[in-house]
């Protein structure tokens, strides 16, 4: 198992999705967790590209046989991240990231301590205050009640082994980019990866 | 103390000195390490800038009193990496960066377990040994003696934290480059040095 499972957490209005977005278009090698769940698919969906659909049935089974990493219900439906599937993919050599609030990347370190906590700042309240703002369709309850959330979240930094602050995005994708490709260079990772090599060079 | 000490071992022949100049001029906040000798200065070198050159006498009182992370002995003349300049610099969150052979690694890796190293591989005997006979001034002697010495070197490679193989030089370079930022925004780092953007983020 050479490659490397990334956990990224971050409040909303962090900038997460639009940094994870950019990264994975840069990398290869690097692929999104895909869940499984329980909600119908959307049109364009794809099982076992966007999702695992799973009936409930099927869900809890998983659940009750501790197949997952991590699982949490979301309006109504589960959703859940399979660690033979993960492990499976970090056993191809391929780094997979997952996006999840501290309670479920919580969870994942504790089944999968090799795993990389990364979480993701904003620079300061009023920047996520802008962000939240800028989406224009919250109540300013809602606001008020996700700036609060968000608080709560980023109290978790300290649980994450890399944290980023995304002040200026290009420098922030630059920052996530060599955590990723920094682990791929750890003498562990190296030796598997490159055991033909070292024989060679120490015959 | 929030910069790093990087410690770079390689294997004659395998490009390191070209890949830290390249990452020394790519990067901001990382130097390379000021070593104290007493080799007289070349023409054009200068005192706090190229070394700190100290006579005999000065250099055996810093030897005795421990004030050396290592030193060595080279074609007569000796050189070591004073801990309380490395410390300073880092005090001042600068990276440093430090060139040395697997036994100097070692030693620095006893006095400050903090420090990062980094060994550079080249991707085969072959290209090592062309590179050696690039350079076009040695004896098949002196080559084989160097080919032999460079395994023994590169024997180490497992000590170190990354290991990054030379064979695009770009590549290799940013490699290097990552495993430095991503350093830089390890929690334990960033913490310190955004400790009041955190106090207001969850103020």
């Amino acid at each position: 198992m050479s490659g490397t499972l990334f956990v990224v957490t971050a409040p909303s209005g962090a900038g997460k999705t639009s940094l994870v977005r950019a990264l994975l278009e840069r990398m290869h090698g690097l692929e999104l967790s895909i869940s499984h769940t329980t909600r119908p698919p959307r049109t364009g969906e794809v099982h076992g590209k966007d999702y695992y659909f799973v009936d409930e049935t099927r869900f809890h089974a998983m659940a009750s046989d501790s197949e997952f990493l991590e699982y949490a219900q979301v309006f109504g439906n589960y959703y859940g991240t399979s660690e033979a599937w993960v492990k499976q993919q970090l056993a191809r050599d391929i780094d997979i990231l997952l996006e999840i609030d501290w309670q479920g990347a919580a969870q994942v370190r504790r089944l999968m301590p090799a795993a990389v906590g990364i979480f993701i700042l904003p620079p300061s309240r009023e920047s996520l205050e802008q962000r939240l703002r800028k989406r224009g369709k919250d109540s300013e309850e809602t606001i008020r009640k996700r700036l609060s959330q968000a608080r709560d979240e980023m109290s978790h930094y300290g649980e994450a082994d890399f944290f980023i602050i995304n002040d200026d995005f290009d420098q922030a994708l630059e920052e996530l980019y060599a955590v990723v490709l920094s682990r791929r260079v750890q003498t562990a990772q190296q030796s598997q990866r490159h055991a033909d090599t070292i024989r060679l060079l120490l015959s």
